[in-house]
C-alpha cells in the first residue's frame, strides 16, 4: 500500500525545517536556471483529496520562482473539458516546453478515479485510462520529459475538520461543492481506489506522499522530491529512450510493391462515381454529426502524387462548419521544444468533427529519419508511440483512415517540369522538392518500414495509386464513404469501445 | 436600405453564368497566391438568414482553393465561446495570418443582432457592439486586413419553404431548430435590425447583399466580391493607417519628473503591511472569483527595475487557479504575421479569472517605436487603439490596472552591475540590456508619451517608484487591493457597463 498513513517523522525541528525550506527554495529558483540551460521540460503534478491543501501548497512551493518559466493549470473537474476528446488531449495540451517547469493542479488522477468514483465513467473506461496513463508517462520519460507526481494525504477525520471550517465561514462556504461532501462520506473507497491506482502507476514515475496534516511538512517534502528528481535529470542528462517492444495488431500490411500504378478510371464513371459518392458523403457528415463520431484522415504520399487536388474532392462535400483541413508544415520553436506528438494532440478534431490532416505526424519516421532531425532512437520508438496514439483515438471512437498517395518517379518528374513550365503554379516546386526527389530509394524504404509497422486493425493504411488522379480521388471516396458507413451503423458509444490486448 | 429585396438582374444566361464562375474560381486561386507573396489578410465574413444556405455557399466559394492558404471558422452561435470574455475576443482569437483566408460562417453582425433579437443581451449592449464593430473594423484596415462582408438575402416566404422542406426529411429535420423557427415569426424585426445594423456598419468595410435564392447568382456574386476587393487591395498596396483622432477621457496624467524616487518604507513597516495587504489580496481574490470580475494588471518598467519580485509577492496570495502571468517577449513569426494587439487578445483572463502581464502591448510604443520594429503610422496610431482595447475589457467589466516600475539610470547602473557579479544572476543581464541602458534619453520620451496619451479614467497607469523595491511592492499591493474592493462593491453587472462618450 503507497497511501499507509502513518506520519512519517524526521528530525527537524521547526527552526531546521525553516532553514532547509528557505534553502530548497533557493535551490529551485537556481534548477530553473538549470533546466532552461539543460532543455529539461518538468512537470510536477499535484493529487490529493478535496480540502487538502493543494491550491496552497502549489503558491508555497512557486513563490519564488520566476514566473517566466513556469506555469500552473488546473484541471479540478472543469467543465470546458467535457468529454468532446479523447482523455489524453487535455494534459498533452499544456506540456510544458523544454526548459520550463509546469505544475498541474491535479492531473490524470483524478480524471481518471474521481470520475470512476463519481460514476461519470464505468469500471472499464477507468482501466482503459490506468492504462493511458502509463502509456503517456512512458512517452513522456522516453521523450525527456521530467514528471514528478506529488499526492497530499489528509485522514477523514482531518478533511471532517476542514469542510466543518470552510462551511462555517460565510466567506469561504462556496469552496464546499456537492463532491468534497460525497468524497468525505465515501472516504473509504476513494482511499482504496487511490492507492490502486498508484499501485498501477508507480513504475514510470514514483509516487511521493505528502502529509498534508503538517504544511510545512508537506512544503518541505514536496521541495524535496522536486529538486531532487531534477538534479537526478540534470546530472543524467536528457533521456531519449528506444523502441518499447510492444505488439500492435497488425494487418497483413500493404507495400508500394503491390501497388497497380496503371489503374484508372474512364471519364465517365469518374463523373457518376464522383457525384453519387460526395453526396452519399454529405449525407454521412451530417449523420456522424448527429452520433458525435470524430472522424482523423490522414494524407502523406510523394511530391506532385496528387494530394491536394484529392483533399478538395473529398472536402467538397462537408458542411465546412464541420470539417478542418490541416496543412502541416515543419514545426515551428514552439513545436521543436515540446513532445513532437504535442502539436497533433492540440488539432484533434472534436466528436463529430472531421479533420484531414494533410501531411501527419508520420514526418518522424520519413523527413526527420532521413534528414537526421532526430535521433535513431526517437525515429525507431516512434512507430509504437504513434501506434499508441492512434489507439487512443479510435478507443474512444475516432475513426481513422491513413492514406498513401502512390506514384512513381517518372510520373513525379513529369509533374515537376509541368509545374516548373507553368507560371502560375511555379510556386508549388521548391529545391527542396527536387532534393527529396533524389532520395527516393531511402524514402521509399522508409514508407515500407512505415506500413509495415503501423498498419493496424484499427488504424489501416491504404496505398492509394494515383497515376490517375480521379482514380486516386474515388478510391478515397470510397473507403472515406464505407468506414463512415460502418461507424454509423455499429454505434459505438464514444470513449467506451474496449481495447484490445 | 441596404437589404432592398429587388431582385437584381445581370445579363448573363445559365451558360454565361457557368463560365463566368468558372473564371472567377480561377482567379480567387490564383489570388490565393498574391496575397502569399503581398503579405495581406484577408477575412470573407458569410452573414445571412437561417436556411439561406450560408454552410453551401462558402463550400462552393472554397471548393477549388489550396486548403494550406485559407480556413473556415463557424461562430454559429458556439455555445463554448459563451460570455466569458469580451464580445470582440473571438473575433481577434481567429484572425489569419498575412497571407491567407479567412471565411467566417457567421461573425460580428448575427452575434450582434441575434443576440438582440434573441433577448440574449440588452439594447445598450447592442449599441454598444456596433460601436465595437466599427472599432474592430477601423484596426482591421489600419492594420492591412483587407475584410469582404456578405449577406446572403432570402425572403420570409422562400425561408418557409426551406424550413418546411427540411423538417419534411428524417435526415435533415434537426437542422431546424426552435431559433430558426422564431426567427422565421420574427421575420419582420429580424429584417429591421440586419438592415440598420448593416446602415451603421458599412463605411469601413461596405456589405454585399447576395440573392440566396438563386445559388449560383449568389456564388458569382460571392466570387466577384471577393476577388474584386483583394484585387483593389493588392493593386493599392498593404494599407498603414494613421491616428484616428478618437478623444478618450484621459487622467491629468502621471509624470516620471512628479516620482519621488526617495521614496522607501522601513523593514518593519513593510512586514506588518505586506501580510496585512496579501491577506486582504486572497479575500479578494475569492470574491472577485465568485463576481466573476477579470483582473488584467500590466506591469511596465525600467530592465532591472523590480518587476520580477514585484510580480512575486502580488502573486502569492493568490489562488494559483484563478490567475495567470504572462510574459510577453518578442513576438514569434505566427504573432508578428497578426494584428500586433491578436497575442493579447487571446491570453485575455476568463471572468473572475487574474491576467498579470509581465510587459504588455505598450511594447508597440516602447520598443517598437524606439527600434523602428513597425511603422511611425503604426505606433503613432497604436495609442488610440490601445486606448480602444483596454476600453473593450472595462466596458465588460474588467479591473484593468497599469504599472510603470519606475527607477533612475544610477540605479540600473548598479544593479545591472550586481547581476554581472553575481554568478546566479548572469542569467539576467545581456548585452541587448546595456544597449536599451544607451537609450534611455529616448525610453523616457516615449514613456512620458505613453503616459499622457494612455492614462485613461477607465485604465489609468501608476507610476511606482522602485528605488526601494520594498516600497514599490506595498504600493502596488495597495493600489490592486483598493481597486478589487472598489470593484466587489460597485457590484457590476458584466458587459452591461455604459460606454461613457
Amino acid at each position: 500500500m503507497i497511501l499507509d498513513f502513518k506520519r512519517k517523522d524526521d528530525d527537524l525541528d521547526k527552526s531546521e525545517r525553516k532553514a532547509e525550506i528557505k534553502r530548497l527554495r533557493e535551490l529551485l529558483v537556481g534548477e530553473q536556471q538549470t533546466i532552461r540551460e539543460a532543455k529539461l521540460p518538468v512537470i510536477v503534478m499535484l493529487e490529493g483529496w478535496d480540502c487538502a491543501g493543494k491550491g496552497n501548497l502549489i503558491n508555497e512551493l512557486i513563490c519564488e520562482m520566476d514566473p517566466r518559466f513556469f506555469s500552473v493549470k488546473g484541471f479540478d473537474r472543469t467543465p470546458e473539458y467535457g468529454e468532446r476528446f479523447p482523455f489524453l488531449k487535455k494534459f498533452f495540451d499544456v506540456l510544458p516546453e523544454n526548459g520550463k517547469f509546469l505544475f498541474m493542479d491535479t492531473g490524470w488522477m483524478e480524471d481518471t478515479v474521481g470520475k470512476y468514483l463519481r460514476r461519470e465513467i464505468p469500471r472499464e473506461e477507468y482501466e482503459r485510462r490506468v492504462e493511458s496513463c502509463n502509456i503517456m508517462e512512458r512517452q513522456l520519460r522516453d521523450n525527456g520529459y521530467v514528471v514528478i507526481k506529488l499526492f497530499l494525504h489528509i485522514s477523514r477525520a482531518e478533511q471532517l475538520r476542514r469542510i466543518t471550517a470552510l462551511r462555517d465561514n460565510r466567506d469561504t462556504q462556496w469552496r464546499v461543492s456537492g463532491d468534497d461532501l460525497w468524497q468525505q462520506q465515501e472516504y473509504d473507497r476513494f482511499l482504496k481506489t487511490y492507492d490502486s491506482f498508484m499501485e498501477d502507476t508507480d513504475k514510470v514515475f514514483p509516487w511521493h506522499v505528502l502529509d498534508g496534516e503538517s504544511r510545512k511538512k508537506a512544503l518541505y517534502d514536496g521541495l524535496l522530491a522536486i529538486t531532487g528528481a531534477v538534479e537526478k535529470a540534470v546530472k543524467n542528462g536528457r533521456y531519449d529512450g528506444g523502441p518499447s517492444g510492444l505488439k500492435f495488431p497488425l494487418l497483413g500490411h500493404p507495400s508500394q510493391k503491390d501497388a497497380d500504378l496503371s489503374a484508372s478510371i474512364s471519364e465517365e464513371e469518374y463523373k457518376s462515381e464522383l457525384e453519387r459518392l460526395q453526396k452519399k458523403l454529405a449525407k454521412l457528415h451530417n449523420r456522424i454529426y448527429r452520433k458525435k463520431i470524430p472522424v482523423v484522415i490522414c494524407y502523406e504520399g510523394w511530391d506532385a502524387a496528387g494530394k491536394g487536388g484529392n483533399i478538395r474532392r473529398l472536402a467538397y462535400p462537408l458542411d465546412p462548419r464541420g470539417f478542418d483541413v490541416i496543412p502541416i508544415a515543419s514545426p515551428t520553436p514552439g513545436e521543436l521544444a515540446r513532445h513532437y506528438l504535442w502539436r497533433f494532440w492540440t488539432k484533434l478534431p472534436r466528436s463529430g468533427h472531421v479533420a484531414i490532416f494533410d501531411r501527419t505526424w508520420y514526418g518522424r519516421v520519413m523527413v526527420e529519419r532521413i534528414e537526421g532531425f532526430c535521433s535513431e532512437n526517437a525515429w525507431k520508438r516512434a512507430y509504437g508511440e504513434i501506434n499508441e496514439f492512434e489507439r487512443e483515438l479510435t478507443d474512444w471512437g475516432t475513426v481513422v483512415l491513413k492514406f498513401w498517395i502512390h506514384i512513381d518517379p517518372d510520373t513525379q518528374l513529369e509533374r515537376f517540369q509541368a509545374r516548373q513550365n507553368t507560371p502560375e503554379k511555379q510556386w508549388k516546386i521548391t529545391d527542396e522538392d527536387w532534393r527529396n526527389r533524389d532520395k527516393w530509394p531511402q524514402y521509399e524504404e522508409a514508407v515500407e518500414d512505415m506500413l509495415r509497422k503501423t498498419s493496424t486493425e484499427y488504424a489501416p493504411w491504404y496505398i492509394v495509386e494515383s497515376v490517375d488522379k480521379k482514380y486516386a480521388r474515388i478510391k478515397v471516396l470510397r473507403i472515406v464513404t464505407d468506414a463512415l458507413e460502418k461507424a454509423v451503423e455499429e454505434n459505438v458509444v464514444r470513449g467506451m469501445k474496449s481495447r484490445k490486448k
